[in-house]
């Protein structure tokens, strides 16, 4: 029988090349990385990970590359969903052979599906998957699963956990007094770190968190200190995690701010496929100055050269490197510049 | 110097008498009765206090009341939102005589307001108020008060604290990080038990919960058990009331289900304002029993007459009676019954 | 019989004098400008005439001076909701003493009701008023009042139209199709000005239209226009109303852009009751240039003494304003000034 | 220079064999119904065409054979959005070698992103692609596309048009306010058939409506009535359509009501690629004989063998097989039947 999912997975990143390609030596460089830093198992082919923007062959070479680099030290959770239920069933098969230790499908994107037809799309992946299933549920982006269809679909064996990226605290609790009783086997995740340590504090079996591309070793940590019931020490970097999180997510083109700062530990992901304008792009660069002083506040890194200034002050400092910039662009928006 | 404002605050219900009028002397036994069972504190004129339903003089009439009955053996927070400034700063001047230890006041209603018109109606009271204010931010309810809008008035001295019903833990989190190490004395509240022990763990003071109205020792018990670290056991409490919570919060008109609840612990708050169908009425006599099996698990009250099935089974006649219900309801709604 | 409210009826501004007290007499010489200009009708207390900003004398105060400065001219459909059922009934007969020809009553506020509690609120109030009663659908603001609603509340003689400010041409057409077969002296009148045209080509009666406090003169073109099948002028015009509302809408807190422009037809309106910080009132000086431009376009006041720039320059020179005032706007903000 | 796009296209359903393989045989038959029915043009691989149910090659294939079997009778409108933008480049360069008259491209999906993002995306599309290019707006499933960026995005001469499913007739409007005067070449359709002849009444040049996949005859109908000013006949076929429309959007999983209907007309579209519960399959039939109905009110089929009753008791015989249907599928949901 397939071990419990739990820990922190990484929804990993793609490494793009100069021309747009998958960066096969660079993703690999980066997967052991992570592993090296502790994540307990990887999630290719999630939000984090882009999978609308790549294309199916892509999808399945992406999964391939980090089975293969994983090497059976730490599990891997393949994001499995396609353009239907025929394709989506063929790629779990294929992840099965490449020796993923289960899938994750996200509910059925862009329709907004009713919760009997989410109901009767896992299902029928349910009865006919070769791979333990992991359901996805990412409410802003896709179909809602409610409460009602995870109590039904916690009846198939096949379906191990779900993923929840709402952020909903009180819906993860109302999840797991749901099925736990009967299916202490299934393995709850939470996908928003904003609220990571409450998430594991009632009762989360771990989580898959894009912060784990930059800081792998902040959220193993939050996960071992809840394990560990420390939990004075845990709300602290909770708090740190949470600042990081929001400067990542927001200011950004979701993934794109977890691309920059996952630059700054040393690798090169390449051009994203979602473009910018010229004042994105000068958005970003101020922005990832930023970036670079709050993760060297975390002795990850180093300062930038030109230094941060302390706490307080470097607020102020980046309001109006923020201000400056704002006034730019609303001059350039009108064709004043 | 006033005292931080800590603890479980009860948003308390309105007693009615058959006629539909204040029934002071209900209102006056419960309130007491609250204070016995160990509540911080009393919020008259909060939402489950129904204000929106209220005439201005029966809102000054129940503030005196409250603090009348309390005597000063909890402090008062007293509801003070009127229709515009001028009225809200009346009120405020008469619950300040009637010796309310500070007022709430919620964002504005109706109309969703910009956060910088939100600023200017809560800066116009703080310059003006003669006694503290907590801000009162319900987004579902009214104009929503965002990160930005309360750190700028964190900075008048009369603004003591925030209650907030979002039930966001992150972003309760981030109005901690934004407002505490300047105002260490300012009050952070929830007004969402369902997640009420993971709020306090995150730094919240405390709550102001209507489930207080009808288990006052419950969410006491996870105010004091989260004090004390004893985690495992505040959990197992914060599982139960969010079970309670549920059930009534969702089937019931708000705050309906919380008046039904309190009436079993041996009080009459008599009609409701809303009127109900004869279906809703049904509705509300089905679901009591639901609500008394539950809160004899507590050991507050007995069980019904024709007695509980052991939870999971009685879990699954809940579903049969409210089956019945709904059959009944759909024939009746079709005319068919 | 009472005959059926078709036309567009004006929403009115409430003008207040330096004290903040309602100006009566500014009042009443507003509202015989309105029915001089040619407005089918007043409607006191509506969103427009900030009625939640008033207090339940100030509101039965404004129906008895806009029922007697209307002496017959035209009819008034009053405002009349008040905190409860109760209260709403003694609105309601009070309003009928006065000689109103018919009540509105928006759907219950703040808590978000469900379809069967509307039903039950306005069934209650169907079976006890003394005056025809206009339904008010709002649902930005208040519980909505759904389609099987609607269709359930028709049945009640009492219940003669209703008011709808969802703008939502399909939803008028639903509701349309449901009603008017049994009930053709019910009324169907839009508050959404952005479609007026549109809305009367499907069937609409007429209209609450808060331009019409501005610009009376087109609102009643538009009506008659449409009418008498001159559809290409009517939509010109249209056209011409869409470009005025976004301008009084956006850019302004509701109803205060109304406010604006309507001061701009001669009257002084005073202090609104929202306060506003002084970027807001930097803001609204600037756009106050725009309003009068487009106005003077109308044809019904001067241009500014500056001038107006041609059609397209103008936009130009708006956005130019509209931008230093950002600027300067977002330096503040940040303290940088 | 390729001549505007106006007129009815069709958003062309698909059909599969019983393998769930695209049925070509079938397709080209409906193709050439759509086009003897008088559908202006042909629209594939859009929602109604669910292109995210297809595989890449798939949608290929859908256009070449639309493409193919239209043979210049009538334009065709490729739904071109892929992955990413290299390959929906890709994409457009493949339907101009078919001769699709232009491609349609959806916001970019899942992700909800910035203006700014969504500008940079069309932007880099527009700059590249060898054919002109539609923008399809549909917020309730991808990325909005406001105002601004629609101005700014009409400064390339390779965007042609815009079809807008929001259904927002004054956001239409805006649009039109905003563009035609510097671009009167470019096209406004509109998605919501719901509120087609007022569209087109306030400019738009014409529609993509799934209706017309069920009734092309009307849909077309609708469109010549408005243009020669009948408005009153016109309108009448509005409400028809709407009702039809309703039947066919809501009770269904969209597109399966207009697959169901279309198939009345004599196709055979097979099993979608959405799986369905049994109690959604049991429902489908029952909705199948109101639908049916409703067609041959149209007179376009022979009501259902049994007989429809006349118009006000087959309205409550239909409600009352529903309430049959639903209480049988409350039943199954709790395991009853």
């Amino acid at each position: 029988m397939a071990a419990k999912l739990q820990g922190i997975f990484t929804p990993t990143l793609v490494a793009y090349d100069e021309r747009g390609a998958i960066n096969e030596a660079e993703l690999r460089r980066f997967i052991s990385w992570l592993i090296e830093r502790g994540v307990h198992g990887l999630y290719p082919n999630g939000s984090t990970g882009e999978f609308t923007r790549l294309t199916a062959a892509e999808r399945r070479r992406i999964v391939e590359i980090v089975c293969d680099e994983a090497r059976g030290r730490v599990p891997v959770l393949a994001g499995a969903a396609e353009a239907n239920v025929r394709e989506t069933l063929d790629a779990c098969e294929a992840y099965a052979r490449m020796g993923a230790a289960a899938v994750a499908i996200v509910s059925p994107i862009y329709y907004r599906l009713s919760p009997d037809s989410v109901y009767a799309y896992f299902a029928e992946i349910a009865r006919e998957s070769p791979i333990n299933v992991t359901l996805y549920n990412i409410p802003m982006f896709a179909s809602p699963i409610d409460l009602a269809t995870i109590r039904r679909l916690a009846e198939f064996p096949r379906i191990v956990g779900i993923k929840d990226s709402s952020g909903d605290l009180a819906f993860m609790m109302r999840m797991i007094a749901a099925v736990r009783p009967s299916r202490p086997d299934f393995s709850f995740l939470t996908g928003w770190e904003a609220v990571l340590a409450p998430m594991l504090l009632i009762g989360c079996d771990g989580g898959t968190n894009a912060s784990s591309n930059v800081v792998p070793e902040v959220t193993r940590k939050i996960f071992e200190l809840t394990r560990a019931g420390e939990l004075a020490e845990a709300m602290q970097w909770q708090y740190r995690i949470l600042e990081l999180f929001d400067l990542m997510l927001n200011p950004f083109e979701f993934p794109d701010g977890f691309r920059a700062a996952a630059e700054m530990r040393g690798f090169r992901f390449g051009r994203g496929r979602q473009p910018m304008t010229s004042a994105q792009q000068a958005d970003r660069a101020a922005l990832q100055s930023s970036l670079q002083c709050l993760l060297s506040d975390f002795g990850f890194i180093a300062p930038p050269s030109a230094g941060c200034a302390p706490r307080g002050q470097g607020a102020e400092k980046d309001k109006i490197a923020q201000l400056v910039y704002e006034v730019m662009h609303a001059l350039e928006k009108r064709g004043a510049l």
